[in-house]
């Protein structure tokens, strides 16, 4: 019905409308709420502001988060309906490379979704070990369907990882005593700012970062990796995002916006 | 399918919630497209930073937008699936106030969209003039539905509002010599960049407004309109937009945001 205009690779914002289509796609494959459109346009925004690239406080939070991961005892990496539409993929190689479980965890669960979502990682790996299927029990504090998880992975997990994630659902998970890690673009959410470390990035690229860097930190010693999670501060992250977003608005500001066709940097 | 949870009017995001569930609702009326969700969640974004509140630059660039459009020989107010899923009754409102016709005019558009639109604004009006049903002119340089616009609307319009409008179909009509005025969250958006004035507000606060002072400066003399217009200058207002939400970005980075429950300000 929207039918979408074909966009050359070449466009300044190919990839922004290339994912836009992706979670459409999600709606219409019945796995993305009507509310997570609106919630991935929220992300879009910040994206934008951040200037659709990784930065520093996010490669910074990326390797704080995979040190604390790959000393877990019991890592969980969850999975919703945005997510499913944006990185099936990546999502699963991180999961491996992590060797964290997988659990499909939804803020609007149905029984149609969940599967429409496992059926999706299906396509990329049919023997994927997928928990929250039949998810037994209940983070305190939500009400009954946002609560539901999965005995075998959120309930016993030590150290989480919660992507586009709701601030309520976030900040039970921390009152759980979970060490709670979020990817969400706007550093303002409460996600972003109840979690143990934020990944304010988009998690198109910052899956297969976190994947590389998995790959590699595996080497570093048991030491190594708790120096780096020693050495982190989420709310310094949090504030080094918030000034980049503002040196960039005032460098506009100077410069003049209106009628310039591209945005000048 | 996603019912939403019943939130208290006392919730400090409560509109905001409330205009989230409007679109949904626009959606499943088939007025609202999909991308128009993820749209939505832009302009959330951007109001969030902005403070979801009317900021002085907004309340200039409305006050000039109503002095042209009372001059306006031929004055238009498009409608589209956002606008008529958010301010179905504002939008007719201020049409009336300001003798203006309006055009239902679609980024996607088909026919079904077109119905339940009009359908929607003749539950507030039931005679109300609606432009756009039957378009038979085009705006050059567009692909051709998305350039349909009315012979007797938008086509012989010296001035157009087009509010939540895309990029390309904003500078289309300036380009086409249009005097063209849009209400965009995102001061950054190529809508904004490229029009003439740029309210930078949320639509359901900007309307109601704009319906105000429209009454209360028809009382002005045409001199006094065009003061107000001469003295008018879009580039100034974009500029104080961003420094706007800069500031704020700056105040809440030196404050710090990490598990503060509510943002200070």
């Amino acid at each position: 019905m929207e039918k979408m205009v074909k966009i050359p690779k070449s466009h300044p914002r190919y990839w922004s409308l290339y994912y836009r289509e992706k979670v459409i796609e999600g709606l219409e494959k019945g796995m993305t709420a009507k509310a997570g459109l609106i919630a991935h346009g929220r992300g879009e925004a910040f994206d934008y502001l951040i200037g659709e690239k990784t930065i520093e406080p996010a490669e910074k939070a990326m390797k704080a988060a995979i040190a604390k991961l790959l000393l877990a005892k019991h890592p969980v990496v969850s999975v919703n309906g945005n997510v499913a539409a944006l990185v099936p993929k990546e999502t699963m190689e991180l999961a491996k490379a992590l060797d964290a479980k997988l659990e499909i965890n939804l803020f609007y669960r149905t029984e149609e979704r969940v599967k429409a979502i496992a059926d999706e990682l299906k396509k990329y790996d049919p023997n994927v070990e997928l928990l929250g299927i039949n998810p037994t029990k209940k983070i305190p504090n939500l009400e009954s369907e946002r609560g539901k998880v999965d005995e075998e992975g959120i309930w016993k997990a030590d150290v989480v990882v919660v992507p586009l994630e709701d601030g309520d659902r976030t900040e039970a998970l921390v009152a759980m005593g979970k060490f709670v890690i979020t990817i969400d673009l706007n550093p303002l959410s409460r996600s972003a700012r109840m979690a143990d470390i934020t990944i304010v990035d988009n998690i198109v690229r910052a899956y297969p970062r976190m994947t590389e860097l998995a790959r590699e930190m595996k080497k570093l010693s048991r030491e190594e990796l708790e120096k780096i999670i020693s050495e982190y501060d989420n709310g310094q992250i949090l504030s080094e995002t918030l000034l980049h977003i503002n040196s960039r608005l005032k460098k506009l500001s100077q410069e003049g916006i209106w009628r310039k066709k591209e945005l000048p940097f």
